[in-house]
């Protein structure tokens, strides 16, 4: 079973930040009842991203975030006239897409995983797709 | 339905380049009628890779390569002996597949991505796989 | 055709290194008679990640631990107290998952690629899951 396309809409409230989305994502799985397959997160958007990592120490985003703005500098020497291209730079490190397994009707994560949406070009009205593949 | 596996041939010109195949990618979702699920868009070379982004300015892919070299210079105290490196590395930071959601027979993308091949050991001639899952 | 998820454990030896894990993949798919389709290969943890890159030179996997190293040292001024946030922001860079095509009971790799487990934070005892969508 391929189902129709969910589209979560979110709304980001800085310049950069972290999103947890673990529990949009899991309402998503029981209100459509996805048993068993796999879901693709997937953002449309080229200033954005998806990410697994730990959710339950907030320090962990503030050190990616940092991490992030030492690796790309907001400001440099760069081409791209609208003045956000290291979130596009920032956007293809992380990537477009997260893969999540679904058994028994539950999201499978890792005990200290959670999915972020990651703005880097914010605050704007984003969204987020989700497609799930399973019974 | 799982389908074969699609190969397209893609030949770059200069050493490092992103080369913008979402019309590649386009033309087999309408040629093998592809009409609801996923593709699996995989890179079978370890110093190339592909990634989501931008597509209306050119200056986004300036700016990215740009960056990918400040972040691991070509040249460098590297143990590998072939001298592509920096090549290996960026393949694992961009990756070597993304997933692309096909609804009506539509890719979907955001309103400003493209999908791009990234050659960082050209040019070469290489391959891209596309694997479809769904109906 | 979706199955019940495969648990590989592995344990690590040492504070970072590169895994390989083709031959535990392969074995997999051909205990499970995996024929036509696609695995998804997840980490579930947030200090480890997984990549496909080349098997050939181990001096390749030597150079990216490197240059990972020198985006993201060990020691720097991070907020999370656990010490290990360098592990954490490797672990999104690199990604929680890879996407492997199977075609005729075989996963399709490129010539020089290999499947990695990528360990940030060991040594310690860590799991693979892997999820087959297909026939």
């Amino acid at each position: 079973m391929v189902v129709i396309m969910v589209i979560i809409p979110i709304r980001t409230s800085v310049q950069a930040e972290f999103v947890d989305i673990t529990g949009l994502v899991k309402d998503e799985v029981k209100k459509n009842k996805w048993a068993d397959g796999v879901i693709y997160i997937y953002i449309p958007h080229t200033t954005a991203a998806v990410t697994i990592n730990e959710n339950a120490d907030p320090a962990v985003q503030a050190d990616m975030l940092d991490a992030l703005n030492k690796l790309v500098p907001v400001k440099g020497a760069y081409r791209h006239s609208e003045g956000n291209s290291d979130a596009h730079i920032k956007a293809s490190l992380i990537g477009s897409s997260v893969v999540v397994i679904v058994e028994s009707g539950n999201p499978v994560l890792g005990r200290w995983q959670g999915i972020f949406f990651c703005e880097f070009d914010g605050p704007r009205q984003r969204e987020i797709y989700l497609k799930f593949s399973g019974t």
